[in-house]
């Protein structure tokens, strides 16, 4: 048996980022910046202001008050988006709106709300310092700042800001797309008929789910049957629009019918072990296909397979986008509410539900592995280590927070 | 001007939750059970064996060891999936695959490894306690138990467990799709040439690449003039696909230039308010339309409207699927790294780099409302209350942290 960290490690040498390509913002949500972005113009481009006022020389509006306002000529009005010159001469001004471009000669923007509203003059009831509600040119960048690093996971500011730089696209790596596909003789479409030895498939269900929570598209292919032709053309046929392919079921110890493990034990890199862990001990791992495709056998047991994948899959999706694993694996230490055990020389990950305020954790009733409803009521995996048997109440664990 | 909790407590008082309907589970991820879920039929449907081995009766191998074991006749195999009646006689033995149903008369399962795997005979090298690898009927749920209480968000695991359970669909309220209208004279599609006045357009990438990271279908609407025609006719052709409408720009304090206020302000029950935080203070919400469609008019500062967005839009994407306020909102205490100013009587929405780890906060160098780039440096909004107007490096103060 080898460590969980040895066979992570081992599935992320194997794995090459996806290639780079040029994705419109609209589709590059979750995509991971391939190189820097710098600005390619100011930002803002020109002086503009920052209120619905009035565009004025400071020195004009310098003794103004309430009781003494400053009368100034009115000799325009610039919306946003004018793209006219304008002028503002000593003892004038213009109406600007929010986003305008500032006219030459002024320097200042006085709020409307200082002002009388005037539209031939205007009374000005207020002084205010040399740049006041103006917004400068390049006063967020300038021309050849770094704007986004090579590397960043796109999220909803940074699209913004690309867009606010002009650019309509960016070179990125897109999310992999996933593939689940599960096998087993005994397995049944949910909403179908079922006697007596069948069962439910779920994990494809939920596994497509758990990548599309991981922003990836993802799809559940048909239930696959125990034959080995089955397992293999299902491979090649999700194998052209996918990037990581996952099976569930066939890879235990039973012989003839782990027929996954039969079917790709002979094609591209694909290698069966037993992790040091509990639950989720038989893995398999390669790639596949012209692309080098990963593809990940999970265990048939639900639990086994959820847990394989959020330590596993999601470490190997974010490496397909050149990303190095951990990014997404958040941990923390909580105290245990129940004593608990855990086999010799394994790891256990064990289902808890987490009070973040207390920072106590009890595990749920039923930690088998097929058992999903106790799954369902956990947020977290409490971490008992290799050596350790068993725990008592009140002992400090290391968690993982579901997502 | 209000305060922010009462703006946002006006906003979801006007918000129905959606209809809900009855979802297929490949689309339920994110969707909100209306109604409690309970198991139809028990979970596991039937005793079945946990592992690849031989089904066997306790009793007949009390006494097996390596040095003495017990042989058993081998009177057939039972792969999963198997449906048809099998019985195991005292003495006999029938080979068993996991997830198999258990034979009738067998009690136990000895795992394939503590054999010598034999196919006419078995030796069997270990006693085991009867039911040992055997999942019983029942074992995760029964029949009649709350599986997933109603309000649940359903994530992979949830619809997992549906599956399992035999459901191919749930009741459920869909996430809200959105629509963001920017509108504005001065905006150009990114991409498209700029003359001097003009801005690439942003909000409306940014805020639908938000809301679809909140797990929301989203689109961004062509760009909208300036025109109260060209706002309401955006508005009626967004409706009829929309569960809640964004609006930017066009709502500040500038006349006959603010054409969504305009426009909106004698449309449905939309009213604009004055809420007394920055950046963000001019907000207008109301619900129009036949579905009474919420609609949000974000103020047209990029900065401004995220805030917004994240203050008040997330919880209304909650509302509309039944849930309270407060979900999603993270907040936690942090410690400043440098003095910052804020307005009196209004509540500041800093831009700030939190370490996690440390619990340290950086106000980020540009705090203006246009300053985009600033906030994509930013993962935190520090909260400086409204009576406060400077706080003190080392001070502790209240941040959400960003999504």
């Amino acid at each position: 048996m080898e460590s969980v960290e040895k066979y992570l490690s081992e599935v992320l040498a194997e794995i090459k980022p996806l290639p780079a390509g040029e994705l419109a913002l609209g589709e590059a949500l979750g995509a991971v910046l391939d190189g820097d972005v710098t600005a390619l113009w100011a930002l803002p481009a020109f002086d503009n202001s920052a209120m619905d006022g009035y565009a004025v020389l400071a020195a004009d509006v310098a003794g103004a008050s309430v009781d003494r306002p400053t009368i100034l000529e009115v000799v325009g009005e610039i919306p946003a988006g004018d793209t006219a010159a304008h002028t503002v001469e000593p003892g004038t001004c213009m109406r600007i709106m929010t986003g305008a471009p500032m006219p030459d000669g002024a320097d200042t923007v006085i709020p409307v709300e200082q002002t009388d509203g005037g539209s031939e003059t205007v009374s000005i009831y207020q002084s205010a310092e040399p740049g006041a509600s103006v917004r400068l040119a390049g006063g967020d960048a300038r021309p050849g700042d770094l704007l986004l690093a090579s590397g960043t996971r796109l999220g909803a500011v940074h699209l913004g800001l690309l867009a606010a730089g002009g650019r309509a696209s960016v070179q990125a790596r897109m999310l992999p797309r996933v593939t689940v596909i599960s096998t087993g003789d005994e397995l049944v479409d949910p909403g179908a008929e079922l006697v007596r030895g069948q069962i439910w498939e779920s994990n494809a269900t939920m596994l497509a789910a758990a990548a599309r929570h991981a922003g990836c598209p993802a799809r559940r292919h048909p239930i696959v049957r125990d034959s080995i032709d089955a397992v293999l053309a299902a491979v090649e046929e999700a194998l052209p629009d996918t990037d990581l392919l996952i099976t569930t079921g066939g890879v235990s110890m039973g012989g003839e019918h782990d027929v996954v493990k039969a079917a790709l034990g002979s094609l591209g890199t694909v290698t069966f072990r037993k992790v040091a862990m509990q639950p989720g001990m038989p893995q398999g791992f390669g790639v596949v296909g012209p692309a080098s495709t990963p593809i990940f056998t999970l265990p048939g047991n639900p639990v086994s397979a959820y847990v394989s994948f959020c330590l596993f899959v999601v470490p190997a999706l974010d490496a397909l986008q050149g990303h190095t694993a951990g990014e997404r694996g958040v941990s923390r230490t909580a105290t245990l509410t129940e004593p608990v055990r855990s086999p010799p020389d394994k790891r256990s990950f064990l289902r808890g539900i987490l009070d973040a305020a207390s920072g106590r954790v009890a595990p749920v009733t039923g930690q088998a592995s097929h058992q999903l409803a106790s799954l369902a009521r956990a947020n977290a995996l409490v971490i008992v280590p290799e050596p350790v048997t068993s725990l008592d109440a009140g002992s400090t664990v290391e968690v993982i927070e579901l997502p």
